[in-house]
């Protein structure tokens, strides 16, 4: 069932430890069928270098495992709402990579400071707010997968691939499970640099928003001119 | 003589410079057989390329050297006290990992800022006070266990897994010898996470409560649903 | 056509990823060969671990592609009015190497703190200013290279072999692919330290000069002595 | 000639990028034998990777070369002083290792804000004053290596095997050249922390003298007792 979806998204778990992203199980992706109305994602707290592409677990668009023998990433909910409410993505990425969680311990959206960050991010990267006692109580990860799409109400997720949960860490998606990580890795680039950037200069401001336009849509659609035309 | 205990403290040891925890020799894991009475630790001063399972010292309860052709850590009384201390838990680790070691010299204790320190560790990461001169002088290693003790009067230590001892760096423990190591891991990962997190925002407080519950609760204890039930 | 250029260039490019300079795609590295008016540059958006020196694009001193079977590198215009300005220069690399690019985006010059930098740079390595709504509009990587140029009128650019450009990232040069890859670690490098050393001494001064010209001219010039007299 | 030593000299430098303490060429170690009155090191600007035990230099206590088809590191003159010195050390070391050198550059002694640095350094590592116009014009490598001295006129050298030169970057010695590797592994380890110490408390002292005591006193000197009695 979904063999090659499970092999895709197996593939961008990986990419997670290989690329300094998480230690332990600190992480999950997920990747969807949208013709099947299936999702495929990470089980819950098995170690990578124990991890088979089978291992993966299909949950449909209820919420339901339909195949797998371990239970999903408890973070399922969330990247359930995530698939729900933005339509286009067809990946999601949860890690605690250190600088993007430092931002979002922090409470600040990440600002565009430089060609890095507009390459891949339109804007600010948006940090949420804290979620209520009662959201956490009733309904915690699929509430984190609403108070992300509240914050995205004016933002197309499109442009923004990525958010900072208050407290908790960066979520980032993607046109697929791959795409998503890539995003991952950018976001906690731009969240280390940016951190050093703000060291070296107490009163910073964002990069002009000319640059920030020429930088994503030379990379992004209809006039993009950036790489060999593969995407 | 305790084979099998032998071999996970020596596996627990070998993961500290593969996780990049220690240089050199700065650190020390032990794990304890509570129906013998007796652990086992690192020798002192002998370089990790070349231990080997059965170059680990065996300790009864009294502090004394049961087994083993080396000298025991140098750490010995402090893991002791904290056995006789803790009767619930099964392993200890000492680094001189960076980050927490800088908050360890900076004499503060480590708040809750985010999700990736209540995952394991519920509350504040307290630091002790300064050992006074007479303690250092007259029984310094053992006093370090008791001054670890005393800092944690009112904290269960299953909760709060790890300690930073002030001028010195952590110890953290754990049901045995690899779960302490975890703990170390995290314990560093958060040190770090926190000091970039207080770069970014120099009025931060604690995460709110709940969000802490919710976390730790979700991984220990009776209602627990994170991972595969196998811890 | 341009063996030789192509593998040198090729094997300057690997350097990137090997020496921690770029993530993903996020560099490029290109050579000339005087003699032939021809210089051979990355191509855009392919992945280090697939480049192949026969992928090397090769292009004319009016920015025409000559041969090649991939798009150059997005940044071919900066490179292009890099060579013909400077003509001394044999190399250009251009990266988003965290800590350089943090000077960058906060738009500060690095300051000359030490003989790390004074090895191989002769004075503080300026950052550009912002380039205009209009600069970037109308040809924004041709106009990124008249920027820097415009940076250097007054600066030799083999002693300052290379600069911030503001907003974005480092470029550096030298005598060839290779060199200008070294001046892009030792920069990165320098970037590191430096943001280090503001944050030890809020009242930093450059290093006195007689200091920066005996670092400087003890490598390079008539009166050098260090190395084996190799370059 | 002196084969062992060569092939230990050759080891220690060796050491410095695999412990991630040197980028390219920039880094020496030297050892010397007291009895011959000869002292082994490094080449100048010979990459790590083509370095072989016959290629190390050996150079008398006038500073002549005795042997070598190489130009000695330029650094010789400082090695030279320091042998001359301090009659009880066998090794030297210099590095640009970049926290060590973001406090030389800071112009900052580091003080002992911890056992990490207790263990191996008995109080502050001192920086140097900056050397003189006339001394850096005059005999630049010679009279950093009497700055070096003229800081520790009232230091034991054996008691703090290090120093940072102003400007420039640290030096280490040691019983021989491994020991003397070892120390750098340390200086750049404490500048490291004690960075990160700073920034999470802006009023720092150093740790309590009797601490100071306890520590270096239990790894060196008659009551040692840590380790395997090895050293």
């Amino acid at each position: 069932m979904l063999e090659r979806l499970k092999k895709e998204v197996y593939e961008a778990n990986m990419e997670l430890p290989k690329r300094g992203l998480v230690t332990y199980t600190w992480g999950n992706v997920s990747g969807i069928d949208r013709n099947e109305g299936l999702f495929v994602i990470k089980p819950s707290g098995v170690p990578y270098e124990e991890l088979k592409p089978e291992d993966m677990v299909v949950i449909d668009l209820n919420g339901n495992k339909v195949e797998g023998k371990y239970n999903p990433s408890s973070d399922t909910p969330t990247h359930l709402e995530l698939y729900l409410a933005f339509p286009e993505i067809g990946g999601v990425v949860h890690t605690h990579s250190p600088a993007a969680t430092a931002w979002a311990q922090a409470g600040r959206s990440l600002p565009c400071y430089g060609t890095t960050h507009a390459d891949y991010f339109y804007g600010e990267i948006p940090c949420t707010r804290s979620l209520t006692k009662e959201e956490v109580e009733a309904a915690y990860e699929k509430n984190t997968g609403l108070v992300i799409i509240e914050t995205f109400r004016n933002i197309n997720p499109l442009h923004v691939p990525g958010v900072l949960v208050k407290n908790h860490g960066p979520f980032t998606w993607g046109k697929d499970a791959a795409n998503a990580v890539y995003n991952s890795v950018v976001l906690e680039e731009v969240a280390k640099m940016n951190l050093m950037t703000e060291i070296l200069n107490a009163n910073m401001q964002p990069a002009p928003q000319y640059i920030q336009d020429k930088h994503f849509l030379r990379k992004h659609g209809p006039n993009a001119y950036y790489g060999q035309k593969r995407d």
